[in-house]
């Protein structure tokens, strides 16, 4: 008979061990630790928004299956599924408290209601990053937006291997469309077979022949022939070339060498109107986009009359370290101990003496756990520092107490010596 | 007419300025710090729970009203309001996996779905620290709790300002209670009355008598002449002031000088067995406590058949942080910008150097943001740079550009000198 409740966590939620917590920290640490360094402002936007914020539908029953959504008293609200709504709104609120070209991120978690997927989960944490301009911004944002991303990927490359960025341009396929003489239905039809182009593979140039007969063959040749040959077609062309070419540099300049233009990279969203990218992990393809964005032209048209113009990215934090850590695709051996001394206490008249040591190490930044439980045997302490694998272990017995010095033991090596706290210190720092 | 969306958050929940954020974020950052050098693990649970493990109830309209609850197919599910459930979960499903004593903490969003009142939020950061052991766990680790808190708090103070703890015990009261001979029904009315002692005031003696006759007396002596002179009472009476003077000595030798004794501290909650304590802001006192906790027996009982004892506090953060930073009890000037340098960019020409020199500025973890509409006016990147408060601005023109130097402004004396980017490093760091 066993009333127990389940410990597993809900299916569709992550849960890390404390190793790969350390690890998982240290990534979003450091790539925190990017964006802020390039002046982007942390905002903590609630992760419940009114349903109206949410969504412009009213068909509740079907939003329900996709969110998670309650009713307080007469309000309906959810949990945020991306970064997005929650920036527009905030942004718009806070107009005139802000200022722009404002750099903002969120690392945060968002949800989703669906049924979880492997890969797809119902709770995840989502890193946002977006520049805003009040009516205008430059494309030079563009080349930036991308460069910091970059670099905060590459921040953490040594944990979770390199990442390469794939660059297209909406613009350019507007000029294009433009220029071939498409109408309205052939150039929807020509963008959603160029975002499928890779997904279709060698029978993507049939399908848009049998859609938009031989011109298919000029937005063939884009991808045979490159795109920089058809500057001389048209103005907008050859601006959106330019565009192409200044944002090249411009991400050189900037010591980014994993970039590369890649025309079929549309980003299906609606919202964006100019460059469009996304990451790569290296070592893991298989994942797909595991980061991306672009440019867009009006964030906030529900929340306010002011236009707001930005450029933004979002990484699928969880998806990607998860994926990692679930493939045992990071060495995880630097995480294992966060623990530089393990406190061990041989009787309890020496409790005092050893919080005091305690205190003094962790006052020099040491990383330091005691073994309370005075009454066990040494046995059972040396065992738990080796179990948390301290780098040293701080052995207080009676005589140590009575002179105030402790036996420091090297746990790697296993030499033992008398010290006193301020010279273990030294030694542990050394 | 006016079709816009509202731009506030929902009522109840907290929405920061990025200055307000930055000093919310940096004494989070310092509290955590401070238990990671305890070597307390980061526990990062679901923000989502089942229902039966949030609630051992089954009325689900009357939860409703206090919780965020869904149901996903046939799953009843919530978001959870304190960090204690999710916490026994984990530690009974992981519990070969982790090593005892386990130190953990989590810093995570909790919430509410009570109507909001000032000062309680409907989402909120609350700390939660843990230490854990299986069957027993000595109780030299309550006043190693306690201290690790106090310090926590402590590194922040310079922001905060100071805070104070008051201690209790309720092994003492039992032991009390047992030699006066109060039956259970006595002894409950009188834990309860001294739990609300300092809120009853100067009614506490007519109404403990009231309760439990002459007997109130010797309760009211601990009160005025002190606790100590009942060890000779009984055998258990003894063991529990011991317990308080050990506790004691203990923090003192952990340097910890702003605990007293307490008695009437008794924190409500029903599974608390030994030591209890609360921490109070000195200049917000009105807050009440602003966190506590204390030492129970059977942490995980619903979740596993072993016997996890441990010693616990939940701090409540943003309770604190958001009462401070309303009331302008915060200095917010060392918070208002991070910004050590806004390159400005005279002309498009100059793009590709300028993101060049952000890249070197950034390696070098000075914290660069770049004005890149070059378009605009001498006029208008200078007022962005004064507006974002940056300590220097970095001017590059055609000049510049050519000659690979930058012009380097000191924001606050207003000096302007030509200099490499290497030498703007130095001067920016000195």
């Amino acid at each position: 008979m066993s009333d127990l409740k389940p410990t597993k966590p809900l299916s569709g939620f992550v849960e890390l061990l404390p190793t790969q917590q350390r690890c998982f920290d240290e990534c979003a640490a450091r790539m925190q630790k990017t964006l802020k360094t390039a002046g982007f402002s942390h905002l903590d936007l609630p992760a419940i928004e009114r349903a109206e914020v949410l969504t412009d539908k009213d068909n509740w029953e079907e939003i329900e299956t996709q969110m998670f959504l309650f009713q307080k008293g007469e309000t309906k609200m959810g949990l945020r599924y991306d970064g997005t709504v929650g920036l527009a709104r905030y942004v718009a609120g806070n107009i005139n408290d802000l200022v722009f070209p404002f750099r903002a991120y969120q690392f945060a978690r968002n949800y989703r209601g669906e049924r979880p997927q492997r890969g797809r989960y119902r709770e995840f944490y989502q890193m946002d990053l977006d520049i805003l301009g009040i009516n205008e911004l430059s494309l030079a944002y563009d080349a930036e937006i991308v460069a910091v991303l970059s670099k905060a990927y590459e921040s953490c490359a040594d944990i979770i291997g390199k990442t390469y960025v794939k660059v297209g341009n909406r613009r350019f396929w507007n000029a294009m469309f433009e220029w071939l003489g498409l109408d309205e239905e052939q150039a929807r039809t020509a963008f959603t077979l160029i975002d499928k182009k890779d997904k279709i593979g060698e029978e993507f140039p049939g399908a848009l022949r049998e859609k938009i007969g031989n011109l298919a063959n000029e937005i063939l040749r884009v991808f045979s022939d490159g795109y920089e040959e058809f500057s001389t077609k048209s103005a907008n062309l050859m601006s959106a070339v330019e565009e192409i070419n200044s944002f090249i540099a411009t991400l050189n300049a900037a010591g980014i060498e994993n970039a590369t233009i890649d025309l079929a990279i549309m980003r299906g969203h609606a919202y964006y109107t100019g460059i469009v990218f996304e990451f790569f992990s290296e070592s893991f393809p298989e994942l797909g986009a595991i980061g991306g964005g672009g440019r867009y032209e009006n964030l906030a048209s529900k929340f306010s009359k002011t236009k707001i113009v930005g450029v933004g990215a979002a990484v699928g934090f969880s998806r990607l370290m998860v994926a990692l850590l679930e493939d045992n695709k990071i060495d995880l051996a630097q995480f294992e101990t966060p623990i530089d001394a393990a406190v061990l206490v041989m009787g309890e008249s020496q409790l005092s003496f050893a919080t005091g040591v305690c205190t003094e190490l962790r006052k020099s930044e040491i990383v330091t756990t005691s073994y309370l439980d005075a009454y066990k045997k040494f046995k059972n302490q040396i065992e738990f520092a080796d179990k948390i694998k301290a780098k040293f272990s701080i052995i207080i017995g009676e005589d140590e107490a009575k002179d105030k010095i402790v036996a420091l033991k090297n746990m790697t090596t296993g030499t033992q010596e008398k010290l006193t706290t301020q010279e273990a210190i030294k030694r542990i720092k050394a």
